[in-house]
């Protein structure tokens, strides 16, 4: 409801707006993919606990099959996790700006949502961790969310801050790690080797966006044992379907093209925050994901209006502690992302900075 | 969990037991679903209100495809439904016995599920309607689930008997269609020339089962402006996935080869019921479904045992007000109703009567 939509389609859209990767499944993956189709009974219902997906992601993860649940995306885990753990009246504590799924899941199970905000300083966004400490003992939250690399922002949360978190908290913390491959390491890497699993942590990840399989609808969650059963209590008996389930086991068969994508992705990335910072008047905040935060000086409308003409769409996030215009851009191919600067720079020369403040 | 589950597999098991449709997807949609992998951004979030499906569905029951939702299968909107409507502390009328998941679900939603026992007369099984009418009026109930065809009696409730609820209800009503192309006219039909339809019914649709499409986990709901918006408002953004939308589409354009598979399914279980009433002890219940109640003379004990032996999967529903041995059999194609028969057959020539009541 944030993404500028243009209206004329003569025109093929640069989509910037969901954090989307945008290379396409290469022909060797998807072979294999319609040859399981013509061999998968889809008349029967798919395995319900998602076994050989589920066996498939623990291998990529170095953990425990029994450790990992499989949903219809992250998006369904969300929901199992409030519906497991959301208590009647409720606290749900998490940073301010993060997923916007986060509030709208706290809306339809009635929880109220306390928020500790992110800090701007103009050229970083950092976490008064001990705030947020002091938050989670004053509140007695019900559930912790965690987006880490936070979105929209970029920021990843330190290792040693979400360990105290997990040690201090009164509740299941969940460590929303859907970018982590853009990121250096993740949560489930500093756990998998240890014998016991902290009980409250749930690692929320994806296939969505460094694997590309947004489409399929493919997430999963690392957790300790009795959160799972917990899960378990509350998931739907046939909650990931058969294709998805196959293609989900075929692609990460193909570990090596997806990391030479996210390596791709990490190089537009800084290569573009680089570019912007050296526009007159922009902020590029730095990212550990798959998108870029920037701070613009034009007003929201005009930024609209001038993206609409070039048909590139883009996500308007909330930031309620500031007044600045900013925007959430994915970084697309290199020559997408060209594009975008190209027209950055060229009304900069057209416009000067200080007409364009009042635009 | 009432399933048997043969442990050799040796053999090929005998799928009677999930009401699947036997028959698998032909050639000709599997190719073009084949060709549409090709040319799916995989990349890309799927379409969030799923809207060449819903047109599609619109068409094939004649009416608006605003008055339809997808979901990630019948389940998901059961979910939704209930995160929707079920109030703290309220209550959940069905039918008993009724589908599974009823119960399941008004567990993890905290919901008291008040049941109407359907009457078992020893050959057939009734409603009694009036009661039910009179059990809503004191219930007060949040929300109303009648599945017809019931699961797992295959008892098709009156059109009448519908529209008496519909209109006297104090809460939403929703009327799971599962199985409604097995039987004679859904109550989309009645409704669907309507200006106004009702604001409190829902009809619940699947493609699970007579378009055999178990594995893609595809289902939606027919109901009104209110009610949709209701659902819309706690629906996950991008519910349905790419590729089930995708083939969704291409196997509604197979009508005929519904209808003619639909029409064996119905022959067969007709077939079956008739020779089932003419083993001794046994009754078949009558049925709109593709499933058929089977009352039996022997133990669960003993009859597991007897399936077991031939590897055929047949579930064991819970019948609370009886203390006789039900079984739920999905029809099957005509071989593998053949061989069910046989081994029943097979076992009343070893086993007198008498011997196998005390088995």
């Amino acid at each position: 409801m944030f993404s500028s939509s243009p209206k004329d389609f003569g025109k093929t859209p640069l989509l910037l707006d969901k954090n989307e990767n945008p290379f396409s499944l290469p022909p060797s993956p998807r072979e294999e993919l319609r040859q399981v189709l013509c061999q998968t009974a889809l008349n029967r219902y798919p395995d319900g606990p998602s076994t050989r997906l589920r066996t498939r992601l623990a291998d990529y993860l170095g953990v425990d099959p029994s450790r990992i649940m499989a949903g219809n995306g992250g998006d369904e885990l969300l929901y199992l996790l409030f519906i497991a753990f959301a208590k009647p009246g409720g606290t749900v504590l998490t940073l301010e700006p993060s997923f916007s799924e986060y509030r709208h899941l706290s809306k339809i199970f009635r929880q109220e949502q306390r928020t500790l905000a992110l800090r701007f300083d103009g050229s970083s966004v950092s976490l008064d961790e001990e705030a947020f400490i002091d938050a989670m003992a004053l509140l007695s939250p019900s559930l912790i969310l965690l987006d880490s690399p936070n979105n929209p922002t970029g920021l990843s949360l330190s290792e040693t801050f979400l360990q105290r978190v997990v040690d201090l908290a009164p509740c299941p913390v969940v460590v929303d790690e859907a970018y982590v491959e853009f990121a250096d390491r993740s949560l489930v890497d500093r756990y998998r080797k240890e014998e016991h699993w902290p009980s409250n942590l749930v690692v929320l990840r994806t296939l969505s966006k460094a694997w590309g399989l947004a489409g399929l609808r493919l997430g999963y969650v690392v957790a300790g044992e009795e959160i799972l059963s917990s899960l378990e209590a509350v998931r739907p008996p046939y909650n990931v379907n058969a294709l998805s389930q196959e293609a989900g086991q075929i692609v990460l068969g193909y570990r090596e093209w997806m990391e030479s994508r996210v390596f791709s992705l990490r190089y537009i990335r800084d290569h573009f925050i680089q570019e912007v910072n050296r526009l007159d008047g922009w902020t590029a905040y730095g990212s550990s994901s798959n998108f870029v935060l920037l701070q613009s000086p034009l007003s929201r409308e005009a930024l609209e209006a001038l993206l609409d003409s070039e048909k590139i769409c883009v996500k308007f996030p909330e930031i309620p502690s500031s007044e600045n215009t900013f925007v959430r851009v994915t970084i697309g191919k290199e020559e997408e992302m060209g594009s975008l600067l190209s027209l950055l720079r060229s009304y900069e020369e057209i416009v000067p900075l200080s007409t364009a403040a009042q635009a």
